[in-house]
């Protein structure tokens, strides 16, 4: 079973505070290329694989989603994700995602937002969401970037001449990664960008279109503070079909 | 045009010393990963794009290609193939990657090593290869990892505790980087992994297969000193096919 990092107090209060918890889509740096990436979603059956609050699942419904299945394995965010949905085209379920069970041919797409990179068997997950699609159907989704993951020591760092710097290394050293982010010992599972892709052929996928998110300068106007990830990405968006 | 450093004196003579010019495809650490993409390769007509020496031409046509033709831009290289070279089944000739022309529908398998990270718009050359390729043809290619060739400073630093790690930066800045290997002001063109990608899908390619190339442990029994390649990849490896 995948670490229940959001049922724990410290990260949930911390995970609140976020723009994306505050803002819902609006404050997620990564919405309009993920927003770009989804296209035409009218009269489609969805299933949002760690929905979170929900935002992604009313949103679905608002372009038109003919049906919506939200779930996560936290009940601290399933529990705000219904207070606030009254739309009875949203089922929202608890789901562990490293041990889904999905009807067949049920959906024409899979949707994700960070929550991926938490799973221990990513393949094993492909199979089911590849099953779960009628043909065509499309999985799109987003996880923190591998750049990003990989490093033992995940923060900016200076070079010899005080220049900022992400320090990678570790980076075909796939497995757990241990992190304080909000809380101590967040447990992440780092895949190379090779596996991430090699896995989603493998079990049927057609890559359709990548992006390693990076702030426009437009973004840049508004968050100047953003300008270091320029220097590595931070996450990576990925659109299949089947 | 791109720029000839091949036929550079001081970067010729430097590239000469090589393992992979002394001991051709063995001598190429990346060799056995590429050699696995390319499977079978009976019978097929195949365009070498970047042939140097001509050791891949030699060794496709000892596989039972049935026609290759090396193309490159170096005289100096193309020199040195023909010199070694007594198959009248493989052809060399003087070509700039960057104004490639190719007959239409003329080959089944498009190959390179470590050409296109020289080539300035990449797209362009997708385009030609992808009309050049029959249909279920496959295009199968090396290049720098765009890990390896971003950093304003590409060689390995040091964390403040000592420990060895690749400074990156201006991942996101795609266009040229000038490096001093073997001779001062090579030229490299720096795209990211998701442009790369991206740029074939929309050119007509499917992905097949990545690789970012590393070490195994054999590999590492016989060159310990390759351990660091494990940190971060130095060259990406994709397959695809028409």
């Amino acid at each position: 079973m995948a670490q229940n990092i959001y049922d724990d107090p410290a990260f949930f209060n911390g995970y609140c505070q976020l723009r994306r918890s505050i803002d819902g889509l609006a404050g997620a740096a990564e919405w309009p290329a993920i927003r770009a990436m989804l296209a035409d979603i009218k009269g489609l059956d969805i299933v949002d694989l760690g929905c979170g609050f929900g935002w992604f699942c009313r949103w679905a419904r608002e372009q038109g989603a003919a049906s919506v299945l939200g779930l996560d394995l936290s009940d601290n965010m399933l529990a705000r994700a219904k207070a606030e949905t009254t739309d009875g085209g949203i089922c929202y379920a608890t789901a562990d995602l490293d041990h889904l069970q999905l009807p067949a041919a049920a959906f024409d797409l899979a949707y994700s937002s960070l929550a991926f990179h938490y799973i221990e068997d990513f393949g094993r997950l492909l199979a089911t969401i590849h099953r779960a699609l009628r043909p065509g159907g499309r999985l799109i989704f987003s996880i923190e970037h591998p750049i990003f993951m990989a490093p033992a020591r995940p923060d900016w760092s200076e070079d010899a001449e005080g220049r900022q710097i992400w320090p990678l290394d570790s980076y075909q050293m796939e497995g757990p990664r241990i992190t304080n982010w909000l809380a101590e010992g967040v447990v992440k599972q780092h895949r190379t960008m090779a596996t991430t892709f090699n896995l989603l052929i493998e079990n049927g996928f057609t890559i359709a279109r990548t992006e390693e998110w990076t702030p426009t300068d437009e973004d840049l106007r508004v968050h100047p503070d953003w300008a270091s990830d320029r220097d590595r990405p931070m996450f990576l968006l990925i659109s299949t079909f089947k």
